[in-house]
């Protein structure tokens, strides 16, 4: 976190953090997942960098982390009411992305 | 940028960049501004990063840059029309920081 803020976007940055730390806040906003659903979702990053990003929102109060204490383990994943306040963000981010890949024919293989 | 995109977010994430770019986007959002004018309201970042930062989002295509050729020399950075492309996301990013800084008590000192 910075010392002082001089713009609110950077107190938002700051928050949501990094680039996986907001892929992972826009698969929860759909809903709740399980740890399988998100490493299947995010083919990109790795198993320790996604444990450690979701770590890091659950400390943070964004991200509320259920253990289910099965065998095997059932692990549950969603966002908390401060995560679900940056709906509109990740809306924003998701929309501008897509009209973005449509325009200049980028593909998305969404799993 | 990734080599496949697996969500829309991933792409926005890339393309409108870490912190400082984001940051200097929601700046011209608000419309043109001089060099000078943006280090003034950004004090936060070196004036050595605000000149590589901006190099890179006119290379990215989203600020335009004008140098009026004047001695003192009078330089102006817009958005691009891909650039304003963006205010929805912009413009989310300052709302969700600027409520969250009323609700955590943060300040938030604008130049």
């Amino acid at each position: 976190m910075a010392n002082a803020y001089h713009c609110p976007v950077e107190l938002t940055v700051d928050v949501v953090g990094g680039k996986w730390r907001v892929v992972i806040l826009a698969h929860l906003k759909e809903g709740v997942h399980r740890y399988g659903e998100l490493r299947r979702r995010m083919p990109g990053i790795s198993e320790k960098m996604l444990s450690q990003r979701l770590r890091e929102l659950e400390g943070d109060g964004l991200v509320a982390r259920c253990d289910l204490g099965t065998v095997p383990p059932h692990v549950e994943y969603r966002l908390t009411e401060e995560g679900r306040s940056l709906e509109p963000v990740l809306q924003a981010l998701y929309d501008w992305g897509a009209a973005r890949a449509a325009r200049t024919g980028t593909p998305i293989e969404q799993a």
